[in-house]
């Protein structure tokens, strides 16, 4: 049974294909693996909706995921993730990861006086998540979390570079740097594609080189950690299978199999109606 | 009877506040009237949803402006336009306006060479309404229509001068200069804050003053005729009022109100649950 159980897949779940960064990071990290991917593209974007719609998407979601024996659920998006986690932890009998604590905490470890800006969506900043990780953690810390609605559009346009890629950056940075953050989370599984230009931008604000903190890595991490205390990494020594299952036919999965730093005519997807 | 039908509102209809741009020409060329907006706030954006759900959301909010004996309904959302205005006007017993006929009416008629420019959201793109609309308007016209994701996040940060919006705006219009567009038409309520930015700018890309066309002007302009022709304007002598209705409170009343062109303190908002 333990056997078995080490040899099922790991779930990912997002409201739609950013969290693709999320999964590359996982395959990564984590060769040996199956990994099935679903996607909720059909019902994007989660950050509109009420809690309790979240909750009631997040269960509808995991429960498909449950059903396809899986031992380790991330959830890649930061809106279920504020919301959602504490239900789905009670309900399900496998552990279950969200990006906000996980990237709180690699966040803080690098801030040598307690100050970490976060960049996120405006749902994700109304909903105070960030912040109540952070104070949990630590309640000396101080954050600064910002609202940056560009940039999702900006990396859905697929600018990653350039002079107008450069100036939305800088908009959202400018104010954190006022502010003497030690260093940057990314709390959007977007953002990730812009931190070559953020890094970039970060220096020529504060002469300094800030760490810029990727959730998907943090996850990862403590994915790699609690795999490792339960016992629960395959025994399988060759490379493992990845699974997209979507809730609609994407428009963009050519751009976003570039996220994942894959041939998009070489993804396994399949679509499900909910 | 028909005295009492004159002094009822006209009704304006929006997913979000995005159509205060509409209202705000509304009153400027009908400035004894009563207006009501409705605003249907609580589940913008309405472009993500399937055509059924926005017919269903477009009846329940027509259905509370009928309850107010509304004389006409201005429909300010494009998605709505696009999808659910036969059903509204099978449905209701006053003349109902979409923004995306008059729209491509008034752009084509500035149109020599019939080549007609659109910016949209990705929704209102994929809907087809505007290909539909100049199709249905001259057969030989051609339609330019692109998605334009950047622009609504720029203006609800308020960014409407600068090089970030110059830059954002150039990205779209360059591609519509390039295919000699003798008009432009703004096919989304935010844009028309960008009206001043995007005339300088297609001046600077094509060298010449092509015009721009706002649908709510181009609406207004269509229901001032039909209020003439059907006999529906008021007999008062003195200002109209104005009644906003949301479905949730907005966090964005201060930068609206500037849309609207009017002091948020003296406007009269109310909240409804839906």
């Amino acid at each position: 049974m333990s056997k078995l159980r080490n040899e099922g897949p790991i779930g990912v779940f997002d409201s739609g294909l950013g969290g693709f960064t999320v999964l590359r990071a996982l395959a990564e990290h984590l060769p040996r693996e199956d990994l099935v991917y679903f996607g909720d593209n059909a019902r994007v974007p989660y950050g509109i909706r009420s809690e309790q719609t979240v909750i009631n998407y997040a269960r509808a979601c995991a429960g498909i995921l449950r059903s396809l024996h899986i031992k380790a659920l991330v959830v890649a998006c930061n809106t279920v993730s504020a919301v959602a986690l504490d239900v789905l932890r009670a309900e399900l009998f496998f552990p279950v990861l969200g990006v906000i604590e996980p990237g709180t905490r690699a966040g803080l470890a690098q801030c040598p006086n307690g100050r970490l800006g976060v960049l996120a969506t405006g749902a994700t900043v109304r909903s105070g998540a960030y912040p109540r990780a952070a104070l949990s953690c630590n309640p000396d810390a101080s954050i600064f979390v910002r609202a940056a609605p560009l940039l999702v559009p900006l990396v859905e346009e697929d600018v990653l570079s350039g002079e107008l890629a450069r100036l939305c950056v800088r908009k959202y940075l400018e104010p954190l740097v006022l502010d003497d953050i030690d260093a940057l989370l990314l709390g959007c599984t977007h953002y990730p594609l812009l931190t070559p230009l953020m890094a970039s931008e970060l220096v020529a604000l504060s002469g300094k080189n800030l760490p810029i903190i990727d959730s998907a890595e943090a996850v990862t991490a403590e994915l790699l950690q609690l795999m490792a205390s339960q016992h629960l990494a395959t025994e399988r020594a060759y490379p493992g299978k990845l699974r997209i299952i979507l809730t609609d036919r994407p428009d963009n999965l050519d751009l976003a199999s570039r996220w994942l730093g894959r041939d998009p005519a070489e993804l396994n997807v399949t679509t499900v109606d909910l």
